[in-house]
C-alpha cells in the first residue's frame, strides 16, 4: 500500500515565496491569508501527524520554536494573545499555526475560523516587506538561533 | 490596578462536574460541548497567557500532558486525528483543547469552530459515564501517573 503523497514532504505547500527561516525542527512560513496579519505557520521538517508519534525531547525542541515565534510575533505585532493551532485536519502533517489576535480587532473574542472574511494575498512586494519584517525580529530576538534565509521565490527542495 | 478575576483561577470554569484528573501542572476536564465526543480540556493550575511566560522546563511537561491525553483520547474514542488548540481569547489563562476527531464525521475537514451545531450537554448520568470511561483508560494507559480522582459534583477549592 502507498501512503498518498504529502503536500508538505513534497514542498508544495506553503509556497517557497513565504519563507520566514528555518527554525531547526520546522521552517516557518507566513500564512496565505494575511487578514491576520502575521499568522505565521510551522511545518515540521519530517512527516508525523501526531505529538504522540514523536519522542520526548522532539516534542520539547518543537514547542521551544513554536514559543520563540509567539514571542517574535507578539513583539512585531503588538498582540495581545496568540492562539497556537495544531490541527491537521486537511493536511495532517505537524504544521503549527501561530496567529496573533490584536486588541482592536472587531471579534477579538472568537477563534479566526468563525470570522467570516475574504482572504488577504499578499502581492510580492508587500510578501517580502511582511517577511523581511519578521525575519529582522527573529534575529535581534532568538540571537541567530534561527536560520533566515534571504528571500527567493523558489520552489524548495 | 486590581487584575479582573480570572475564571479559571477562581474556580468557576470548568464545572468540577467535568473534572476528569489531575494530571500534574494541568486539571483535565470534559469540555462542557459532547456534539464533539471526547472533547477535553487541560486547565494550567496556575495563571499564565502564553507560553512564553513559563519556563522551560515547565513548558516540556505541560506538552507532554497534552500529549499522553491526545493519545489516550485517540486510543479510547479512535481518533483519526487530534486536533491541538491553545487559543485562550475569551478566557485568557492557558487551557489546551484536546479534541477528537472522528473519520465519520460530516464535516471531518473543517476546524470544529466552523460547525455549526446545538451544543450537546451531558446530563449527569452520561456525563459520570464519560469522564469514568476517560479516567479508565487513562489509568490504563498512564499508569497511574495521572491523578484519577472519584467523581465528586461539588466546586473545586
Amino acid at each position: 500500500m502507498t501512503a498518498p503523497p504529502c503536500q508538505a514532504c513534497n514542498g508544495d505547500w506553503p509556497p517557497s515565496t513565504h519563507r520566514i527561516a528555518d527554525c531547526g525542527l520546522t521552517i516557518a512560513f507566513l500564512h496565505e491569508d494575511q487578514y491576520f496579519p502575521g499568522w505565521t505557520v510551522l511545518v515540521f521538517k519530517q512527516h508525523a501527524t501526531e505529538l504522540f508519534h514523536l519522542p520526548p525531547d522532539q516534542r520539547s525542541r518543537l514547542l521551544e520554536e513554536v514559543t520563540a515565534m509567539a514571542e517574535v510575533l507578539t513583539l512585531e505585532y503588538q498582540a495581545v494573545k496568540i492562539n497556537y493551532e495544531l490541527l491537521g485536519n486537511v493536511l495532517p502533517h505537524i504544521h503549527w499555526h501561530i496567529i496573533p489576535r490584536m486588541a482592536d480587532e472587531p471579534s477579538r473574542k472568537e477563534p479566526v475560523w468563525r470570522i467570516t472574511h475574504e482572504p488577504k494575498h499578499l502581492g510580492p512586494a508587500a510578501l517580502r516587506r511582511e517577511v523581511a519584517r519578521i525575519r529582522t525580529r527573529l534575529r535581534s530576538h532568538a540571537g541567530g538561533v534561527f536560520y533566515c534565509e534571504p528571500y527567493k521565490a523558489v520552489k524548495k527542495q
